[in-house]
């Protein structure tokens, strides 16, 4: 296609509202344009892109046996009732009235309507396994959309599920969907994802993972362990406890001591010239159905993992406001003594947990319930002899690997741009789905499923391939494959060999952008920067008279003169090059 | 793809809600399922055949130039404000409010999101003109969703859009689409559409063209005339006045007569013997937005056109309900006599329009205002000195064509399958899109719009070709091209044929199923029927024993025995030879 036609602005200045790299260059390149919060428009480029990871995704779902399908993106409620997810789930489902008063859905993942559709249509288990999926428009209801196509509200996503009539069917299943998550980032341009563990959330189910491109500007926290290749969202990571710490304290009589001006565990390790091992530190969540006070009880080193508590309790929790408390200090209201609280003497109404760190801990320091008091001499064991310990630890960076026990964990930001569920019967129960076993006996399948956003892979991948100039695009999912910039192409000898070469790369199938405009090359070059073609071809009249043209590599890595006569041919070749560094067996 | 892995069941009986020949059969033929009232999910053979129409879709936009962008599915309502159609479109726009309260819409069009996207886009004349297009989800909350894919409340479309910088430009890119949808259509299977003028309603402009495929369930009435070519939506046909009728009466004195029990024209015309062209009635509707009275003056013989009417008085009306006056009759609230209204002495607050059909006519019965009275001898001209005159007539089976003026018309049912419109600046002007001309003065771009409705596509494709069995799908768009029904497939023979077969055809790049399942031949021709692959082979221990295949076409214009070792090579020419049947220069 030719330049001057391509609909879309480019320009320079990064506008305000970009905080991150993808979200500036995809919206200075004219790929996309926002219509709302979380909502864009997509220009070409931008859909161009999305077609190619679209086609890749498509290929490798069909590959592991995956049936295309298509469900609707606003649906009755009454699914969702049936499910029971219409009342459990947040907000983030959008939930609205049509002109006959009935409740609908915008679909912000679709179990309950695969189910819907696929539940009579498998009634023997010699239908079993099967996988349907679709590539469709969903809506989430975020609170914080933001960076561009990576936190939306309205995405494209496709999103698979399949069905089994054995858990053991199921793993084997998972396993294929797992590699070929892997060959569609790889063909994609993004062999960099990892996979992480994850949590299964609103989801259900138990085991589940994450693809992650590790990228600074995601929004989740991954604990890597290079030695033993464990990776684990840290959301659900284990915590290795030191075992030196946890014995850091001896045994010694519980003491009542005056703490002024204590409201922070550093103030507190200042004050008494302490570790913050040493001391049992609250963390205190309210939950949201009711808001029930709950108080963590925690080593002071450790953070509490709202995940892991979230999970525990099977309900959605929030942190507690600290500025809710009168005083910021003592509430009131609560009965809580926020800056000194503590398992000894706590008599407000609350749920107390307590996490593992504190198990067989002695010689504590811990809040008094009481304003500007601690108590020393705290030893779990002996001072709550009823407490349970569990793990609501959060995972940190140069923590021993869980796994291997070995080497020091390192935590890094992930954008997460796939994941895969082992649901389990949660859905086909709730929604009778059956099928007749080899005996003729009434079964519930099982299922999993394995999303993929669309938008936020292409979006992804500008952020692990760019440079201050622009995205550079992958060839696999570039927008083009060739970028020809014409400069001067109103001298003959320009116009005729570029003209020819556009011509000729596509009688060859190359996809071609063609920038003839009568522009300056600084804003030939800048536009061309932007759209990130990985492949660009100048032809000046400085190229022509020395019979040649120029081929460079948008990252940089090449530059070669190219005799005229042989141009089509080499850069047909260098695309098929270019195309063939993703194909999965080479990676 | 083997038959015993597609997901969807097949089964016989019509399905008690199913109207319409493509709805049952593609419920029985697991296609659709309905999910809520005109919501439904896909199965694959229903997506591959979606499929098949997207892609010769966007061949054909990107041969007129277009380029593939995508729209949201939700907006803001804030863009449906700025056009204007928040407030003017009724509730098949559904509104509703996200999490922190703001107005949404879900896109039923996109004119709004369009220029929203474009607006900045395009600043110089030189940027014109320049077509975008989608194919997206819809969401139109339809009070009356029925006949499966036809009319549903979801559904996919391909919307274009053109932007130009005078109407001498617009037209002749209109006329490059007209014939981009000609192509598209005959390239589908559906050579038989039928082009009509049609009425633009909300989507402003002046010129629009439906493209309607004519059958007995189509919601559109037609009118066309074979002498001339002459074809348009009956809601804007002209209509053409037979000059004979017109004058059928003489001139003479007005006079009130008795005319008990009359309340209809057929009455009126028995008891005074005469014909329904000598009469003059009253058509009444009510304005929707303040409830205000509409009466329409009509001669006896003609219906009144609400959509004329409509566009006349440029705001909503519904026809007036009967029920709603006293006794069925002299309307006390009104103050209008139903049974026995007419122009002369109407007192009653209402405005009165009349057709052109009354226009010079003489000597007619008209209503008296009063309960079986009417007055014989009116003459409007004399009469009604005052009134105006315009074409309010619904055109009939039968009338003279208006264009030839030579011909009778005939009135068909059409579905309408796309269509077209020269918008204008109804959108660009409200929404403040703008460019330089050459002279550097400041214009609004003129747009013209395109739709396809792909899903309703599908299912006309499934009207127009089939039997009481099932589709036969036109090869273009069949889910598969090739059904290999493999008969006792448990002979060694049988099986060795028919999975040769399979994958010869295969590695030739033929689309085929395979039923290779141990059902009876019964089960398998049906099931085949139903899925309507439109070339079918049959393997069978009888055909293996004369060393053949029988290749059977699905419309049973065909059948042959083929020997085995030229199977692959006959089956794949012949699949070319269906699909080249559809190639737009030999239609």
């Amino acid at each position: 296609m030719k330049m001057n036609q391509l609909v879309g602005m480019r320009f320079k200045e990064t506008p305000a509202e970009c905080q991150i790299a993808s979200h500036s260059l995809m919206t200075r390149g004219g790929y996309i344009k926002n219509v709302g919060s979380g909502i864009f428009s997509l220009f070409t480029p931008a859909k161009r892109i999305m077609q190619k990871i679209e086609a890749i995704i498509r290929e490798e779902m069909n590959r592991v046996g995956g049936q295309e399908v298509m469900l609707p993106v606003a649906m009755p409620a009454s699914l969702w009732k049936e499910s029971g997810r219409f009342d459990s789930v947040d907000n983030a489902l959008l939930r609205f009235k049509d002109r006959n008063g009935a409740d609908m859905v915008l679909g912000m993942t679709h179990e309950e309507a695969v189910v819907h559709l696929v539940r009579d249509a498998a009634p023997s288990y010699m239908n079993y396994p099967f996988m349907v999926y679709q590539i469709q428009t969903k809506f989430r209801d975020e609170p914080r959309a933001r960076g561009g196509l990576i936190r939306v509200r309205e995405f494209t996503m496709k999103d698979a599920y399949s069905f089994h009539t054995s858990q053991e069917d199921l793993e084997r299943y998972y396993d294929r969907c797992y590699k070929a998550y892997e060959r569609i980032f790889t063909r994609a341009g993004l062999p960099e994802v990892v996979v992480v563990q994850s949590d299964s959330g609103m989801m259900g189910g138990k085991v589940s993972h994450e693809f992650m491109l590790l990228a600074d500007v995601g929004e989740d926290s991954l604990v890597l362990c290079e030695g033993c290749g464990f990776s684990s969202n840290m959301e659900v990571s284990s915590v290795t406890l030191d075992p030196m710490s946890a014995a850091a304290g001896t045994e010694e009589k519980l003491e009542l001591i005056h703490t002024p001006d204590t409201k922070t565990i550093e103030d507190l390790c200042k004050l008494l010239s302490i570790k913050p091992e040493q001391t049992c530190k609250a963390v205190i969540f309210r939950t949201v159905a009711d808001d029930g006070l709950i108080v963590v009880f925690i080593r002071g080193d450790l953070e509490a993992n709202e995940t892991k508590l979230r999970n525990f309790l099977k309900e959605e929790i929030r942190p507690e406001q600290r500025d809710a408390a009168p005083n910021g200090g003592c509430g009131r209201e609560t009965g809580v003594a926020y800056g000194s609280c503590g398992p000894v003497g706590f008599t407000a109404k609350a749920r107390l947990l307590f996490d593992r760190s504190l198990q067989g801990a002695e010689g504590l320091v811990t809040g008094a319930n009481k304003e500007d008091y601690h108590y020393k001499g705290f030893s779990p064991g002996r001072d709550c002899p009823d407490a349970e310990y569990h793990d609501f630890a959060k995972a940190y960076e140069g923590m021993l690997c869980p796994a291997c026990q070995k080497h020091p964990v390192s935590v890094k930001r992930g954008i997460e741009v796939g994941n895969i569920f082992q649901l389990g019967t949660k859905y086909t129960e709730t929604m009778g789905m059956q099928y007749l076993d080899a005996e003729g006996a009434t079964q519930t399948p099982i299922m999993g499923c394995y999303g993929i956003g669309v938008g936020r892979m292409a979006a992804s991948a500008c952020e692990a391939h760019h440079d201050d100039y622009g995205p550079i695009w992958p060839m696999p999912i570039a927008p083009w494959q060739v970028h020809i910039c014409a400069l001067r192409s109103d001298e003959g000898d320009v116009r005729q060999a570029a003209d020819s070469l556009y011509e000729a790369l596509q009688n060859k199938g190359v996809e071609v952008l063609y920038d003839d405009r009568a522009v300056s090359a600084g804003v030939m070059f800048s536009d061309a920067d932007l759209l990130g073609v990985p492949l660009r071809v100048i032809i000046s009249p400085k190229t022509v008279g020395r019979g040649v043209i120029e081929v460079k590599k948008r990252d940089k890595s090449f530059s070669q003169d190219v005799a005229d006569g042989e141009a089509a041919g080499f850069v047909t070749t260098m695309v098929k090059e270019m195309l063939d560094e993703y194909t999965p067996d080479k990676v």
